[in-house]
């Protein structure tokens, strides 16, 4: 929960820039709203009532526990975005929102590309298909990055010689590595935002875009909505709450009767399928169990 | 074109309620943006420039010509409104906007109906199907006024009598006719209040409806967004502009060369079949083409 | 899980016909893919794979787990509804969709309404502001059944003067009752149309709307849709899942640990203030925890 | 208008691929409704009537006309294209769609690239920041061509040596050129659709996406709806329609008056004013006039 004293004042925020990864950054452009907006919207269905803050409190958990959304909706936010391409492919699939991006048909594209430096080479997972921090020998992380500039230059004098010689722009841009910067103004309801930060804070969510899933959530909504903030951390099932399913909560009462479904013949939806050495096999669906079981402090049998 | 003099400060605007209909009512709650946040949004995409107020018009113009709409996505506006609900069935289908109605399920139904004043009722018009102003006997309104309250007091009746045994409000209201007023929060980005105004300011629209989308256009937006409504008037084809199909430019041709076609065997497409009197049919798309003709002050030869 | 001997075939689904309340129906006039049409849009984002039936089910249940929503978008459902106008109200305001409703502004309006038979009158619940089934004395139930119909005769007999006097059908509607049917065609997605489920087919939902959602759920898309239907009902925490808040898990832990915070001076968020009676004062979110625990089959100490 | 003969049965359109640019291509995969299921959903809001080809042809005019826009919305298409990034960029712009894009992240990037041969190369546009096919040289045509071959071959490598090194898909991606192709899964309803169309159909609209519209306009869209495609391009102002402002009807009925405003003091909101040299400045409304009277076949004056 937010301390009262790390509150910032919410006027404050407003055109406030906060850098992100090498050159990006985001800026609260403007915003429209409050956890009492929300509260405010919400009574008109729901019926007046006294409005401590408490009460407040308690109404904002409500709404959002049961997924009540349309009050959540009422609140706007408007931000300047400087991205790079390759982040904004991800950024630009929630469809809910309005943009004005940057042409690079209309402009010469913005001369900044992400660059990585040695240390933030990641290397592929074998496990979730995504990135990972695995050991890399420093040497190499240094060639990759050499190699990334050598690009990032032939990149550049491809783009300027095209534009030199009045090729069009937007053909001209069309070999820019993903990794160029653009900018964006990009607004979008409080409802749709928490939805982008569940997906986007998330630990599956790629590094670059969680880096701005984070300045939203921590340096700006958090603020701004402070009620609604934590009630969304509280409530999300990728934030700090737990979804159990019906094999799920079935499994656990299993658990709980000592019968565990491995040792019989049936394999209670291949979880406990076996590989020839006698090993468990690999079981999305399981492991998944597994660490909601950790999650809730509870033992599993088989592990 | 709004006169300087005539503007209204936008904070002013800020909570000001104007009174709809006998008993309803729009309030602005809140709003975000403004010309020059249009233009803004509109800049990042199409290149900075000097920005004289000249400018800022053009822009928002060529914005408004060319169907560019997300600049306008940039602005939202919110307002609290009190509306019978067979008005608002109508104003519900416009989907991109976020609402919070007031619930007859949790609170008991507002005890406002709309009531028709002898003055008020209508004819049934023959020709496309809608309400008309024909001439009905004053006595005869004052019948049908009569009978409504009676309607409206039996419903009342029923309702409270309902109500007083406890009957779920859910099913109590379940009778409650149209004419009841709701209330609801309703927050919408201007393009998309544009196109609600765009087909509700229309003279096709149902006058009830209409009533509430004039005070929205003229008493809010005109004041809030005066070039952006300024363009919008000028440039919707419901509003000032006239949109010429291809077969009206041909035939606007044809005109021009004196071969008018319905004095040949080709009848362009059943404009000029006639019936058994020889009076040409009625023909919906010819008679539109005439009044867009009308509105050019272009005589028509076959009229 | 539905069996397979109880699978009905997809083609025979389409235009049936099946009624709903007293007058109404739903009738699926078209669709657009499958189960297997879900997969082939997935495997475009996460690769291929061999395609065996157990690994479609397995990717429609990681799909449904991890909300990977825009799969089932790729389904798409088209149904002819009938349904009284005040049911309706709550339908449409499930944005993403597409409709078309039948127009009392130019056609008569349809001549059915909504009558409650005398066993169906239910009693206001005090606990949830909604309705439940009390008891309700029989003899009460038939005055309220004669009561409505005498206000639907009443209502009828205004309507027909009207239009029998040629007052605009846009206006002479006014006074129906919200009783009244009307129908539409409804289309939509299969992702938005089981967020609609998940809310309408909730037991917290009006008992009108939630007989038309069991039927699309359990007499359409159960057959048409049978592994993602399954997982639906599996991971909904409307359904058969069960979400644990942050404020749960902790709670969950600390009856593991055998400190029930009521016996401390902290008060667990509001959670144990009692009366001055002495007894535990209504709170709704440990209610709902309680109903939790009973679900994971979990006692609490304080009940 | 299509001619009969030349139209392809709609079945046959299932499932054919028609190739885009040099590796790309449009595949229609499913597709829901037709001409008669937007009558047949018309007919429920404005009534039925007999059925004959010519009503149906009139009534879909007649909802294009008016911009009625939700019986469009009936029908449904899903795609399966393959486009460079720098034009899916253009696409993924139209929000009210569903997609389901090929992940670089989960699997290695798809080793095509849009290749510019020498002939292609387009000069940058003075008059409107777009492309335009200027004079180029051709031993320069194939420089530029030959470098592009080079750059191409270096972001290969590149990609390459990351990824048998085991850097991270999601990393290794980032420097990939803006012309790599992409593939998408790419749903959309006919209304959706056509505005898109009409977007990219656009002479403005960039060259490549122009491609992919026009395939799906000319290939697709008019032989499964031929009605709607002929009231398409009928009606559409950046089809064959001319959408004429108030300013623009206003400066026609000055001709016919034979006042022409440029020489009086009066500027008519700058239209006429005049550079050093006497010549009228450049207008960007008065220019956009001068075009829509040729398209009226109206001698404009001033030129």
């Amino acid at each position: 929960m937010l301390k009262k004293e790390t509150k910032i004042n919410a006027v404050a925020l407003l055109g406030k820039q906060i850098d992100v990864l090498d050159k990006g950054f985001i800026r609260l452009v403007d915003y429209m709203g409050s956890d009492a907006a929300i509260v405010q919207a919400a009574r008109v269905s729901y019926g007046e009532g006294t409005k401590t803050i408490m009460e407040d409190d308690g109404l904002i958990r409500y709404l959002m526990r049961h997924r009540h959304t349309t009050p959540f909706e009422m609140c706007e936010l408007k931000f300047h975005v400087k991205v790079p391409m390759d982040c904004w492919r991800q950024w630009i699939r929630h469809r809910t929102a309005s943009v004005n991006e940057y042409s690079t048909r209309y402009s010469v594209a913005i001369n900044d590309k992400k660059v990585t430096e040695p240390d933030e080479w990641r290397l592929q997972s074998i496990k979730n298909k995504q990135g990972s921090k695995g050991v890399i020998d420093k040497q190499f992380r240094k060639i990759l990055t050499s190699q990334e500039k050598d690009l990032h230059l032939h990149a550049d004098d491809v783009y300027e010689y095209r534009l030199e010689n009045n090729i069009a722009r937007e053909q001209a841009r069309k070999d820019l590595p993903l990794s160029t910067y653009t900018e964006a103004y990009w607004k979008i309801d409080l409802h749709n935002l928490l939805h982008f930060l569940s997906l986007r804070m998330d630990e599956h969510a790629q590094l670059e875009i969680r880096s701005y899933a984070n300045v939203i959530g921590y340096d700006f909504i958090a603020h701004l909505f402070p009620l609604t903030w934590e009630a969304f951390l509280d409530y999300d099932f990728r934030m700090a709450a737990v979804l159990l399913s019906a094999r799920d909560i079935d499994m656990m009462q299993r658990m709980r009767d000592d019968v565990y479904i491995f040792e019989r013949e049936d394999s209670f939806f291949g979880w406990f399928d076996k590989r020839k050495d006698g090993e468990l096999k690999s079981n999305m669906e399981r492991q998944e169990f597994e660490k909601k079981m950790e999650r809730l402090d509870i033992s599993v049998p088989w592990t």
